[in-house]
């Protein structure tokens, strides 16, 4: 079955820990908001749907095991926890809005004199319904992206390449850009390549370890090797994740991201994003505006602790790119279907 | 000064040991073939020239402290020597080539009744040539380069990319694919960008490291990040070296430089291969038959001794790439001049 990044039954709350990944396979329980905060900021749980169910569901343990006297103090309680929560990884965006959403939810509640029993057992089952739900959708992305590889390749078998991880260790359960998860279930899958995703090598550490677990034949490869893979391996199509799709279908995404949709279209092959309607930033016009983050030079220069470069090497340490929609040549994957640029924009003009 | 990685004078050699690099900079005696045999063999010493350099010097040595009774035990010694010397590390051609020069010129003098001192003397001159006649045939190639490189390109200060390591230390002290060296010295370089050259990283451990070494203003890079860099930092053009040339202009490099090749025309940036006639192989028409050399998983997944992707997961890992001519825009950069892919064919009628 497929990895369980996140378990949860009952009030019972435990995450893999990714920062043992691949040598330990270690569940570590979160027992309240402290350990879920605790989690995030040091990178157990990543990538954004996970990091918000994460945060959400410790303080749905906390809730499990609190009572409180009235309503004013849950409610306090509840706000307090999830701004607190939003500070562990201030970038991620989905931890800001899953609080918003369920602050907005407990204060409805409060106006229309919900008994604070009452609001502690909807809370914690709105919470609850997050786990499902992000799986939920992540299968019906993964089906509509398989269903438009196949029927844009025309054939049997078909061979991926994608870039860093986006599988079910960031999500809840079931990944995004692993559409390959349904093309292999659907018996339509020949190989997946996965690139190793320098520097922080999410791609060797974590979707190789995913791939694995789950059977999926696959092959990992250097960054480097993308333009060989693609003239002499018979890559079908490239499908990769999105840290944000704005309007017009720009996405960031990863480092490396945007010379893989280059090299792509130099071969004439199909290139995909698979990205959660969550992920769509659709007040934002393009790509151009996006600030690209610079991480510092010892994240490039130092392999799990060995030093390679020279430790005073001038180092360029960008975390992500933004590929411009017109590289986007298969389409964007979302719930709701797949888009191209141009429809994702009538689609946010709904 | 330019980085020395072999010091040669009156029998005395020794070298800078490279994988000691960037954290230490040892030199090692070669006292004797054995020495030097050793030396290549655990790629102490590595890059093609050099190789063919420190084997030829390491006999030179040799020869300096032995005497020998007459002609036959002289000659039997060099012919054996030189046969052992290219068993280190049989892919490099230049070692052969070079064993083949001196054992013919020995031969001729054997036929001509040299007698064995006169001999000896000969040839220890002929191999202590190699050292100076390289790094001349080197300053020639890099001005050729940074000439043709500034032409092109029209304006004061240029910024150069390159990938892997074909600095002083493949060579005997100047470097081919460093034509950067000749804009720094002319005070035409703004900027070098070197790529950390996965899965061997000879870009972050050596290129690096000589770059710093010289003082010429350097930025180190993923190989994840060209694309990017290309987009957004004015990148005027991409030099890279050569392992092998064919007739028609064909090049093949260390793995990864296809990808770049392929970039750097998608933002109309010329791409030059630096690569001196020792390295051109005239006689293959073409890179369609050069078979692509595939190296072991471990050397992908482990990084200094740390494994980063699980074990047993299936790598492909091939040691390097071709790039086809139409994608050397910028040209095949000589000692004896920048030659269009075309030009190289006429080149080599003559």
């Amino acid at each position: 079955m497929t990895l369980q990044s996140i378990r949860y039954e009952c009030g019972e709350l435990s995450i893999l820990d990714q920062l043992l990944l691949p040598h330990e396979t270690a569940y570590e329980r979160i027992g309240c908001v402290e350990d879920g905060w605790k989690a995030i900021r040091s990178m157990k749980v990543r990538g954004a749907p996970a990091i918000a169910i994460v945060g959400c569901l410790s303080l749905a343990v906390e809730l499990h095991k609190r009572e409180f006297p009235d309503t004013p103090s849950l409610s306090s309680f509840i706000k307090a926890q999830l701004t607190h929560l939003t500070t562990a990884r201030p970038t991620a965006v989905n931890m800001g809005k899953s609080a918003a959403i369920l602050i907005k939810f407990v204060d409805s509640m409060v106006e229309q004199n919900v008994s604070h029993e009452e609001i502690k057992s909807r809370v914690i089952k709105k919470i609850e319904r997050m786990l499902p739900d992000d799986i939920s959708d992540n299968m019906k992305l993964s089906e509509h992206g398989a269903k438009h590889i196949m029927g844009r390749i025309g054939q049997d078998k078909v061979t991926i390449l994608t870039h860093c991880n986006t599988g079910s260790l960031a999500t809840a359960g079931y990944g995004t850009a692993l559409v390959v998860r349904s093309l292999h279930a659907a018996q339509h899958l020949r190989e997946v390549y996965c690139t190793e995703t320098r520097p922080y090598n999410q791609g060797s550490r974590l979707t190789a370890y995913e791939l694995m677990h789950d059977h999926v034949p696959s092959t990992l490869i250097a960054d480097s090797m993308v333009g060989l893979v693609m003239r002499t391996r018979g890559i079908s199509a490239v499908v990769v994740g999105a840290d944000r799709v704005t309007r017009n279908g720009d996405t960031a995404n990863k480092i490396g991201t945007y010379q893989i949709a280059v090299l792509a279209q130099h071969h004439g092959i199909p290139f995909y994003v698979a990205a959660p309607i969550t992920c769509h930033d659709g007040g934002r016009l393009d790509g151009e505006s996006i600030v690209i983050e610079e991480r510092p030079p010892h994240e490039l220069t130092c392999v799990a602790g060995v030093q390679l470069a020279p430790k005073d090497m001038n180092c360029w340490n960008p975390a992500f790119d933004v590929t411009p929609n017109e590289l986007i040549t298969g389409g964007i994957i979302t719930e709701h279907g797949v888009f191209t640029p141009h429809q994702l924009n009538d689609f946010h003009d709904k």
